[in-house]
């Protein structure tokens, strides 16, 4: 493996940022206490969850008693899907998008192997929500809707101030994941008007093992976790102390998240200027304008996106494809699939997602591997089907 | 405060351990990617946990495939319980002891709205189960029965062996919540028989965030938190690579485990001893024969135990108390009043937990401020009823 690691794959996960790593190294010892004892050891670090969720409600503009701490977004998710299932028993209907998360997808299948009827909205090709359909599926009989803010592969964004106001028009209430939206974009709950949001502290620089729910004041809770009465009752479990913690203090950087955004675009939009111009038969996955700023999805004809990817791998870049077991599954994306791609196009595809580690000359060195790289496979695939056909 | 922090509830929580904080700041940087992903990033964070679980696996006797990893204990008790009376519906009675952690207690609390039948196994004074109650609701119709290996309050150890064996026999599960004797005692999961245990790091000198849910290979399992494929698609989300990784290094320390119990039993007792001896109407609360090696619950008559924790804490020694808001919940101790002590014995409560950090000096200088303090709040108590009647 060459000596240089290239980290490209940060809507999988991110690496620490280096304040929150020096502040971890800082605080291993004197914030060991549970924060439910009432000494020396539980005050500080009550405090310390306290001056996170203060933070983190200032980035979202909410008030810290409407944030939950969880262990990450997929409890999160299953928390408001699960929950308002079991308790709104006059709406029995729940709306998604074709392209949610697994944690969402999965646990409406779930829901709906238990009498709930659910629906699916379309995703063109472009990547756009079919908002005919969710029209005309909205309805008094709605419980829930759950839309997540931006796609993990592709990168496009939806429109859920306006869902949520659709949602709300008939009573419904609204969910969204906004997993990749953190740390990307900027995120102002109060104004996308949402009854529930879920963050996850492990794609924005801090410590895997600790994510948020975000339960509008006004909107009904129920507890998924049952146990003390931490979080006011609300999601039982002695809290993940040092996750909270670096969650906390990656959200007082907003002004950082506004700079990043700013540079990884123009670097992203230099890279997929420069990999459409030098490989062929290459195109981007759907809109290339209403995305986040970070994410590069591709297809590239004629190549398997593992093989790439474990070409890219030796040589020390770290990328994602949707092609295969990228996610523990030997199945294609998913989301790929249902943006109508076909299984082929989903094999060739390729997710590339910056970070604030990431730097100009990184990118360059990638481009100019991703080019080797593809010509090679093309090669290869080309000298065995002559083989074949001889 | 006294510039000498003594921490003595070690029950509550645990500071980390010298190794594993070692291995945290060495490890901070190399293990940040997501497991489910395949590139070098991927791999690393994947074998570290493929070693924490054959490490556990190890310690507990059992398969690596057995064990799961959760957010933590409450997470893994909710598992079970709710999983198990959402999908057994043949079976429809639930049995617990009437002291079990409020992650129980609650959840059991929450499928009794349900519709479920809960027994509660009564304890006496003397911290022994009711085994004749046990027998007399064990029945055909039991699905599940919880009850702890040993009791977070007075440290008592409870007949798991046997009592699985009498659920087995009417062909129900059994679950043991184990949180309370991992590094305690030895917790031999195949030799105890059990269908699930429960277990968390942070009580083990390891991070908190990351628990443990042991299951049976041919007991019933269903998923709680839908998601991903993580851990075979058996509890989904982005596992908390660090905890585990902490958790498996803590889990090779068997030959610890055996002599810091040895250690802390003598320093215990001779607490113990002392404590009976120099503080009249003192006595210990439960069984003070069949207990972990580590903790001494006391009822110390007319202390108001918060008040006691408070002076303590002052003088820098942190310990617990069942008589208040030490879980953050204003109420005296569910689990004394259930062992027959009256609100205001439950009130005037001390747990001294202690841990592989102690040393005899620390635990003679508490006894000596113990006594003192014990002294001062009786004389102010008698001063205070002298002024009042005259």
């Amino acid at each position: 493996m060459n000596s240089r690691l290239v980290y490209l794959d940060h809507n999988a996960t991110t690496p620490l940022h280096p304040l929150v790593k020096n502040s971890l190294i800082q605080e291993l010892d004197s914030h060991f206490g549970n924060p439910s004892s009432i000494h020396w050891a539980g005050r500080k670090a009550k405090n310390l969850i306290r001056n996170a969720r203060q933070n983190l409600s200032e980035l979202f503009s909410v008030s810290p008693l409407e944030l939950i701490f969880t262990s990450g977004a997929s409890e999160s998710n299953n928390t408001v899907i699960q929950t308002l299932f079991l308790n709104l028993k006059n709406r029995t209907e729940y709306i998604c998008s074709a392209i949610e998360h697994p944690s969402v997808l999965k646990t409406m299948q779930h829901i709906e192997s238990l009498g709930a009827l659910v629906h699916r909205i379309p995703v063109s090709r472009e990547g756009q929500l079919d908002l005919e359909f969710y029209q005309n599926v909205l309805s008094e009989k709605t419980a829930l809707v759950s839309v997540m803010l931006a796609n993990n592969e592709t990168g496009n964004l939806f429109p859920i101030k306006r869902m949520a106001e659709m949602a709300h028009e008939k009573g419904a209430l609204f969910h969204t994941d906004a997993v990749q939206g953190l740390g990307k974009i900027d995120v102002n709950l109060k104004d996308l008007g949402v009854d529930y949001a879920s963050f996850s502290a492990h794609k924005f620089y801090a410590l895997k093992g600790s994510g948020l729910l975000y339960c509008k004041k006004s909107s009904p809770q129920f507890p998924f976790l049952f146990g003390g009465a931490q979080e006011r009752s609300r999601r039982g479990g002695t809290e993940n102390v040092l996750g909270i913690m670096t969650f906390g203090l990656m959200a007082k950087m907003k002004k950082e998240i506004t700079e990043e955004s700013l540079r990884l675009e123009k670097l992203r939009d230099h890279m997929q200027q420069q990999i459409l111009k030098l490989i062929p038969n290459t195109r981007v996955t759907g809109s290339s304008k209403n995305r986040l700023p970070n994410t590069l999805s591709l297809v590239i004809d004629g190549i398997d996106g593992e093989t790439l990817l474990m070409n890219l791998d030796i040589k020390g870049f770290a990328v994602s494809t949707g092609a295969a077991c990228s996610s523990g599954n030997p199945e294609p994306s998913p989301v790929l699939l249902a943006m109508g791609l076909s299984r082929a196009e989903a094999q060739g595809s390729l997710r590339v997602s910056l970070g604030w580690q990431n730097t100009e000359d990184e990118i360059n060195d990638f481009i100019k591997e991703l080019v080797l790289s593809v010509q090679r496979l093309r090669l290869i695939d080309t000298e065995f089907q002559k083989d074949f056909e001889l």
